[in-house]
């Protein structure tokens, strides 16, 4: 949408190399469309390694409602980032064809159609794009998402879960999928593979010790937010790795396992969170483990200020791009 | 780049009828990529009667900087405009093949560079689109776009400025090029129509009683905000609508004609101002000019609350292009 | 809750006068529980004249969600409200027995089920409280409350309906059941008195002419907030008394009925509209209608600034009780 | 406190014309101190026409504190006054010697002690500028202000009192002297001339009809806010002038006498206000009388927006001290 | 207040098993009165473990007044907390009755008869709840609150005192009741045990190093913010614990300990504080001392943003409950 | 400006002890002039040890503007800190004249020219303190104060650089003088000291390795933000103190620097940034160094909260000018 200097559309891209996002130092980083990162459209190219998807659905909310604005908020903010990501020695925008998918639109007044919406539609991204990484929109689509990565992959996945909450209850309100639920109605369906999960980031206060329980019984691992004051994130890391193996892992983050000061902009703030340091330290040394997809999901921008909340969150799409721009590298 | 429910991206547009926004009904407001109104993008259609183009420039400024994010803000918020405007009995993007026309990316550090850029860019913009509707940036981009209209339009052209400010000042630290300048330096480039501009709106103090004097010398009419208090909107409209005859009509409203209670988010903000239904109001009467070309400028987002200003600019640009769509409806 | 100067709670109060709210000059009024103007609970009295009831819930909404957390956030602002109402002459909390009924809990994910609690719930309050005041919440449950009434009163309402937009839109995204739609379905449901509705203050962009079409064709009557400009609130009044006749009248005020400078918290804000003074201006005219029931929606207060929105919601509560009570008082 | 382009302090100025504020084309208007309007401190001239004084003491409040903030507030944004007032055709800072007199410092945990201040050291402000405007501050400073007033005009004042509350109520806690009571000890105290003081703007609940009664009976006539609906600025402003006559008058803004969408910073907000056009409409045509003093109370910055409400304020101000210095420029 | 599914009042709750808070898998959190965490009222249960008791004060402060609003915003900000708390494995409200047992009204004109009225209402709370947790309000209130424990413990208390500044100075303004004063005037009363007492989370400059000989003079330990860098949580709470030894403890914690980024909404912010993590850390540690009363204070929630400072508070008032709720279960 | 307790303005100060600030036991910190830690201004002092000059300027910022009103909102903040450092164990405003030297007045509109009068004015203030620390103004501005510092001190400096950002590119839209560049002219022009500059805190994408490789070949070391995660805040000093051994060292602070949670008031956010904490800590550490001159840059106040940024921004300056005072106290 940029006119200057280049004013007009071309054919989809079908080069050897990948096309890039923008050139910010002709094209200022506040002029044209905001596609994540300023990359290149779906439609511009003919195939993509990685395809970013935003889901702005968030009718499965208990408390502060919002997060349907999510994508166009994280999408805004990730105007800033440049294509080399030093803490990973790559520039994934190279290492692969990224692209912007745009947005899944579903309804908004029924849960049960959104998912299905939700799970067909990610289906035919994922019919161009190898790899997808979901900006949501509420934690309930994290279900249909790992449907559809369990159909395509073949397999149950193993996940890391990053959160201040399990997500493993099982209803509310007589509604079995809400944004608390996914994880426990995907254990349920088979989507997980046993022992290879972990919630990251934990706190705060639950309905009762059962929730520990289940959560147990189910298999997941648990590291919480407290644990980072003694562990350092190298540590942490290591554990998740070993956790996972060698399994295709699913990548979840809810944005409010960062501390409502480095997240305020989302649904449900908990106290005692990480720090963006923290949670980006963590992610890239996950680079060991056999990434395969990913969301992040919760930021709702009514309550961010100066897009705090979504410059975090544009940072965790960037370096989960960044690993698996970096797999697509490793296997030409 | 809404996947749901039609993915792919189709020819350039080249149909009978103009190809209209997104249907809400189907896709909901907050999805999808913030094109003014979710209209198609240029290089959607073979070519359009109107096109709305963004020149996020903002080094023109003397106090609060920030409209360099104005046009993205201004798109954001008029997601939630509808295909019909009832105040003028019109569904302008059926009558006409209205786009968005991207942005002018220009030189944030160099003010002449930058003028020279939005010139020459409106003037490719207007090869595809014959009307342009502008959204700033600053005030100093009304001086390239009456230069390019002067051009086109091939003679000098009646100016309806709306603003709380006359912007007929020289200099300011010895820059000729401010956005407190441009309508001296169009006078004096022959660029207005002799007797057939007017103020509308201004207030608050000035340097002095000189620059009324030299405004008036310059043959520029004034309607204050102040005015507003005594006369009806049709009084007005009818008086401005007297003052430009049958010329061609260029519209330039600077969003702090508005109250600071109506437009907080911009630059140089003066109490005492129009309400936004009056401005909406005179905007809709003015359709018995000859509309030929607008911009509406100085918004500022980062002083804005809860998209107040940018949804009342949003509601300016779609009168604006009402009027300029039902002249193309009259004419065919 | 308040424990000085009278900690302990009283039987339910059953006296001969009405039990007004908490003394402003012993208890600060940012002391103590916030019911709505202070006023008592409704477990606090035997009976009540007037009762006002909140409905937090928003999945109703198409674009900004969060009305959810409106009544909590229209009885926060209520605390500076005092007991004697001066443009209407009266004490409304001595001419009646006042109280604050709570909150009616509905499902958040279940629009369906949660018109059905609204309506069985506020036949439980009303079988207390002679009248009911609700405070929303979205506009969908303006439709529950519309058909209790309509049993309650035997007959169908009249509906003076302040707002930016029509809400008699017929289905979005395949949902009958939403805030664009309630005052279709209470026509087809025979719940409004024929030629005897109105909608005020509307104005902002359309589907299509169509929507108007229908709309007079379910024959409701239109005063636009641009006819403001050129009418008095004392002649906007009078219309609408003469409208609904001496039939019993609803009073449905969206809150977006006003300009966003005013009401900016809200979920679907419109440009030019009314200001506060001639909404509750309008209000109090009404009080030669015969009000029998009335609600205030839309209030969004992640929106709003210095608690702009819930202060004027507040306000226009105020007014509409003091309506209400001053029948109650008429009829002693 | 500019360094460039003159960065040494001058002696104190005493030259046939008055001293002016920094010049806005050479030295930019976010550069140096914020005095009012950047005119010359005190210090810096060895008399003054006119002398604008903080009174940063807000310990009288009922409700929002933080008017302390109010008068750093306001001089922030006067920065963007300029120098002539095409309104009254005056500039006002030629015509006299305008300077910022500095904040009175006032203990703020005594009201008793601040009171005796605020008398005082106004007086010896007095002693060195002929006329005083005195930014807030919450309104229990006007009684200070007031005696200090008698005293110096050796006569009681006429008063006209922009409020959306009466301020002449009683105690609070006990408490004579808070925010809510000044024009009652004034009146108590004779520093008002009978028959000469009235309210402008009120409007919102009281205690009781008793409070309308007294305040009747202390002699003060009263404009509401809703008389603006059908009574011009005009109309208004010349009852005032009649009511004064020709004594002393005393004008005091409460801030909050403005719609809360035009003054959102400030402590006991109140739907259905003036607009600021109204305001400073009526405020300008006040020069009729014979203004010898003036305060501009309750901005309290915390509850503001993008300064709105302190624009709006330093835009009273500025128009009192023109009218003030108009009356300088006639008497030479 | 909250209707369905249960409206009507019980009488006061007098089972064996405490009366825990709202269902919120019933009544959406969103609904229903902000009691603290939605716990019964005091008058709803015949007496209780632990009382909640907010005193909205805030006459006391130098700077950014605003914490009288603290009570109301850290209960709105608890509707999230739920009732197991997994970092000291307890429900604390199965433990134990707790309630809310609403606000101290105070006078907010007279710091001196302010004082005496928590003293004495703080008393008739104890009477009724074995264990009081106040939430404030300014840190003037700790020397009442300290003063009515020492009466009713019959010894001086240990105290554990989280704040950026260390409130042992003298007077100010020849204030000696302020909220910088509180913990000098409790030592000279004789209100503390000696030696057993301890600042944590000091930073920010004092006055001279005077402020630091007289505080150590008194007996104050020190644990600054600084401190946290080299030294673990595990390792403060333990100083912390052993200083106090098996003396009754009183913890006071001023919100202003945490970083202004985690805490924005105070009232004299300092750089370089500790995070919520940190705090609550080392909190929940203390359930190894015997904790027998506790505050938090200084909340302003007009400067606070997304709740992220009530968030944090309300996590404080919860970990503090728990201990204290612990405390009563082993006694069982 | 103060009135109250000393009104008018002595001459200037020349006595054997430094002027100090105001008194804030006798002026509330909200009363008065906002001059840098209420020091007095340059004016009122024969000379000084420590200068604060402001730079309002941000015609070189690529993305977010509004640093130009950055020296106004730090002075703002700063009104809350006190005389004595504990963290230093010093008194900063006792050990030497430290003063408020007001602002540099540049051209908003063309940096060259700007950038020649920061160099000319700095060298002004210089004559007349010995020492200078800076308040930007955009990080543009470092480049000239190099030369002054480079000229002043007759040997290439030493540079410590906090930032995000390397701020060593080459040119931005062919422009080589920007916030980005500073430090690349810097090197170029011969202002820097072989082997003894180094990045702190650097994080956040690049435009590609060669970012990293042409820093490298410039002689910069770089300690990143993750480098804290694993490294203490004393190792961090020690190896920084090492590295610019005993030449004069001119420390630059980009306030983006921190993390945007503790700073989300600046231009360029990026994720996974140093907390104030870290900040303060290695600043003070620095005292080993032979400091000679710094600037804090980059806080744009309109993306500020609760002057979040600017309260740390004044710390920083404050940690800086404490340890310029202590080696002037020193050499005494």
């Amino acid at each position: 949408m940029t006119l200057h200097p280049s004013p007009l559309p071309a054919e989809p891209h079908d080069g050897p190399e990948p096309l890039g996002p923008v050139n910010s130092a002709l094209v200022p980083r506040f002029a044209g469309p905001a596609t994540f990162a300023r990359l290149p459209r779906l439609d511009q190219v003919r195939r993509a390694d990685v395809g970013i998807v935003g889901v702005p659905f968030d009718a499965g909310v208990s408390y502060r409602p919002g997060a349907r604005f999510g994508p166009a908020a994280v999408r805004e903010a990730s105007r800033l980032l440049r294509p080399y990501n030093p803490a990973q020695d790559l520039s994934p925008f190279q290492a692969a064809q990224v692209v912007d998918a745009g947005d899944i639109a579903c309804n908004p007044f029924d849960i049960g159609e959104a998912i299905g919406t939700v799970q067909s539609t990610v289906a035919q991204v994922a019919a161009r794009c190898d790899r997808v990484v979901t900006i949501g929109g509420d934690h309930t689509i994290a279900l249909p998402l790992l449907r559809e990565a369990r159909e395509r992959f073949g397999e149950p996945l193993a996940l890391i879960h990053f959160d201040a909450h399990l997500d493993t209850w099982d209803t509310y309100f007589g509604a079995a999928y809400t944004h608390g639920t996914p994880f426990r109605r995907a254990h349920e369906e088979g989507l997980l593979a046993e022992g290879a999960c972990a919630h990251v980031g934990t706190r705060g206060p639950l309905y009762g010790r059962i929730d520990l329980d289940e959560d147990a019984r189910m298999g997941f691992g648990i590291v919480t937010s407290d644990d980072f004051q003694s562990r350092t994130v190298d540590d942490v890391a290591e554990e998740l790795v070993r956790r996972v193996g060698d399994r295709p892992v699913y990548v979840s983050v809810d944005i409010d396992v960062l501390d409502p000061a480095h997240a305020p902009g989302t649904g449900t703030p908990e106290a005692g969170g990480l720090t963006s340091r923290e949670l980006l330290g963590v992610l890239r040394r996950l680079a060991a483990a056999q990434i395969v997809g990913a969301d992040v999901v919760e930021v709702a921008p009514a309550y961010d200020h100066a897009q705090l909340t979504a410059v975090a969150a544009g940072h965790v799409v960037y370096e989960l791009v960044t690993v698996l721009a970096g797999k697509v590298a490793d296997t030409r």
